[in-house]
């Protein structure tokens, strides 16, 4: 390997370390630290990434580029290398069109809007929140003019999640999605309801707990590169692929929040640890973006863990475990439970039915108010309007309706169209394998998840950040994303659940 | 506050929060890290302690030492500002000496060294491990080379973990010790032996890490600033004194093994976490040296947990957690039984009465092998003699002899003699702390103290690194470091325990 590329590799590398050990630093920050760490925590965290921010952004990465980009020109465009430096560089310009102060300014800016916003919401006041928030929409609005070349400012937020991505094409998305999900929700609720009072029994963290790891490990999480630890909010995060951490959640009166919790960020590491080694340390470590990573995630909660077969073979292991509570209840009764459809307020608890048309109004929302179609001040009635229209419910105070994410506190702009690019990508590449494996269900019926897995981790996990996420569903499904299949998974599952 | 100590301020921060990084790092790789992460943690270590060493040694560090060193000339020398500096001139010129060419081939050999060593002690051969060992001394001897100005080499090696300390004054303390220590144990050896037996019956691990945990609590660790996991090698480690860990680990056939290791390790951490807020981020921060950080462990566990005053107090609590093997003893024969003395081959595991000969012997063989007296080959027959003549045992291979520590094959040469520093400390504190608070005793006897921690606090633990080691010692009791106590403490232990 020539000089350039050499030194490149160890630059890179340096960055890698560094964004490994601050991802390792927040895991320690939400999994381990005493109250006492919080500002020592904050001092590192913000040191370290600085650091790795100066690094990226520096003189030296940017003429190792510009000199890589002239050595690649020659090869294949689809070759690795050529691939590695088509992404840095992307990254690269992305970085350093940003300038420091303003990075500095929106932490700042930020830092205070989390703190309003926690408050505001303990208060259910949108009004301690809205300044805040003005403030962060205006500096969205500046982040945004330093990417003129956008066709719609939306554009240069949803790029930062979904590499690529444009907002017509996330329009087009619900264009299709909405109408077609409130429809079907409308039809749900006019048949008569699901009992899942079983599913809110007492029941014992541990063997909850027990029973989530039992299934982690059929489904193929490594033990040996990884594990698992109880936080707030339930995430997953890596140092790498030998080293892949997930958390869950317990609230006894949702038991088995526990366990989906547990799924889902199982998803979300098996696409961590599938990656290999092959990209370690390099820039194209890592999930391509949050879309395909929410598909992975959904994939494993949903597609699988919310399926029948899934239930055929793992309701009567559940049941061992829970006789008390489960005792003379069918594997399609659970199945059913777990399925429940109920229009309600939080995008966290909704069903699978319901869940995009939450993210939808986000979307919506944040797209007006970029574009200046609606204010701030606007927020709280814009939200409520469009929960009654599309979700069929309306919150009684801003807790529950405009105030109940951290998103927007946090500056996280952009960000929720992944949910449902995620939701879009799960049942595409869920029916693409079984288009290749028709064997799929049974299976999954005998608790056997390895053909599944190996397809995912060729089609979509080796690859890291090598593509664009529209190419890897594109050479994994033969597609682009498309929202057609996931309505056709709603239709076909809660038709037959509600029966009719 | 002028540019020049804002500046030297915010490097300090800098650097002090990737010191605390790597320090998580470390804690995370011996008690989370799943063994696939190893590769990575390596990495990330290697990546954050390079950053700080090259922003420590950079030269805009110099210059604003040397800035700074010019505007304290007016000060008060014993003013925080003044102290800071010189502290932080002396790290500046100690760092800056060594060619991170050197650093970076130490490093290499050292973990040639280490892995030798693994495979060295598990074969009992120390010929595996001589060509590595030679190859640690030499670079130890180029090591003191990069300080010609030390009267005898081995000053420049021990000043790395005992500031300002030199080899003629620990030669000093062991000439003192040795023979009389020698001397003690050979009497207690001839006098009728102490049954224990009741300290290797079987004992729940979770009963007797919640007694230590109750003792830990009692002692004043900070919780909400600390947390105590397990680990293969019980250790403390801080990310400044807002969250201090301490591990301590469980071994069936010596149960209290993990109560001792959490009590001495608690120690270390209420030293961390006495430093309070005053030098947080500075080059203040931490303990002043090895020696009296050991002072601190060696106090908790040894002149507090090994008392009878302590027992008198704690053993009904114990006596009531585990009544089927303490029904029937009394606090005395279990205090009589936690100071059995008993030469034997293992450091780690000598009691009192012996420890310092095995540290003797380790900074003998060290100081000859650096002065050339003797070569490395001689290492296995001058370990064996030594063993004899000290401590009057002789093992029958070198896996239990001279392959023992970990230190040597990881470069640590000149740390041995801190742990005697420590002992030797601890009791002049001790003795001090009595003579102001002649009730001492009978606070422990009720299981009280706050008056032993905030006397340390006072006289060692908030001066954090402003003083040398001889400055906190003579401060805190009066007197140099001294080993006249702690020979009169052994004496009057024993003999009063062994009845002669």
């Amino acid at each position: 390997m020539d000089d350039t590329f050499k030194n490149l590799e160890s630059v890179f590398g340096e960055i890698i370390d560094l964004r490994r050990a601050a991802a390792l630093l927040e895991w320690d920050e939400r999994v381990c630290m005493p109250e006492g760490g919080v500002q020592a925590h904050g001092d590192m965290l913000a040191t370290v990434r600085r650091l790795e921010h100066e690094k990226f952004t520096s003189r030296e990465t940017g003429e190792l580029l510009s000199e890589a980009k002239e050595r690649v020109k020659g090869l294949d465009r689809d070759s690795d290398l050529h691939r590695l430096v088509t992404v840095a560089a992307r990254d690269y310009d992305k970085a350093t069109r940003v300038p420091a102060a303003f990075v500095s300014e929106q932490a700042q800016t930020v830092s205070a809007a989390h703190h309003a916003w926690v408050e505001a919401r303990s208060k259910s006041d949108f009004s301690i929140f809205r300044p805040h928030l003005q403030k962060v929409v205006d500096l969205k609005r500046r982040y945004v003019a330093f990417f003129p070349e956008v066709e719609q400012p939306y554009d240069a937020l949803l790029d930062d999640f979904e590499p690529g991505m444009k907002t017509s094409e996330v329009q087009e998305i619900f264009d299709t999605l909405g109408s077609r999900q409130v429809t079907l929700v409308q039809s749900l609720v006019d048949r008569p309801q699901i009992d899942d009072t079983v599913l809110t029994l007492p029941y014992a963290e541990k063997d909850i707990w027990d029973f989530g790891v039992e299934i982690m490990t059929s489904f193929g999480f490594d033990w040996a590169r990884g594990r698992q630890d109880k936080s707030a909010h339930p995430f997953a995060t890596s140092a790498g692929p030998g080293d892949v951490r997930v958390t869950t959640r317990f609230d006894a009166s949702q038991p088995f929040g526990l366990l989906f919790g547990t799924l889902h960020e199982t998803g979300h590491a098996l696409y961590e640890q599938g990656l290999g080694s092959r990209w370690s340390r390099s820039l194209l470590e890592g999930g391509v973006s949050l879309g395909v990573h929410e598909s992975q995630s959904r994939l494993w909660e949903n597609l699988v863990g919310r399926s029948l077969p899934f239930w055929e073979c793992f309701f009567p292991r559940l049941q061992k475990r829970f006789p008390a509570q489960l005792d003379g209840v069918t594997p399609r009764q659970f199945y059913r439970a777990v399925n429940k459809v109920e229009p309600s307020l939080i995008r966290v608890e909704a069903d699978e039915a319901t869940y995009n048309l939450h993210v939808m109004l986000r979307v919506e929302l944040e797209i007006a108010l970029l574009g200046g179609e609606i204010t701030v001040a606007d927020l709280p009635e814009a939200w409520n309007g469009r929960m009654k229209s599309y979700v069929g419910v309306v919150p009684d105070g801003d807790a529950k309706g405009v105030l109940q994410d951290i998103h927007w506190a946090i500056g996280l702009f952009g960000y929720f169209a992944t949910y449902t690019i995620g939701n879009v990508i799960s049942v595409q590449l869920w029916d693409a394998c079984h288009g290749v494996e028709p064997s799929l269900d049974d299976q999954i019926r005998r608790g056997e998840f390895s053909t599944l897995l190996a397809w995912l981790r060729t089609r979509v996990h080796e690859h890291g950040r090598k593509y664009q996420p529209q190419e890897v569903v594109e050479r994994a499904t033969g597609a682009r994303i498309d929202p057609e299949p996931y309505l056709r998974y709603l239709d076909r599952k809660f038709r037959e659940i509600y029966g009719f």
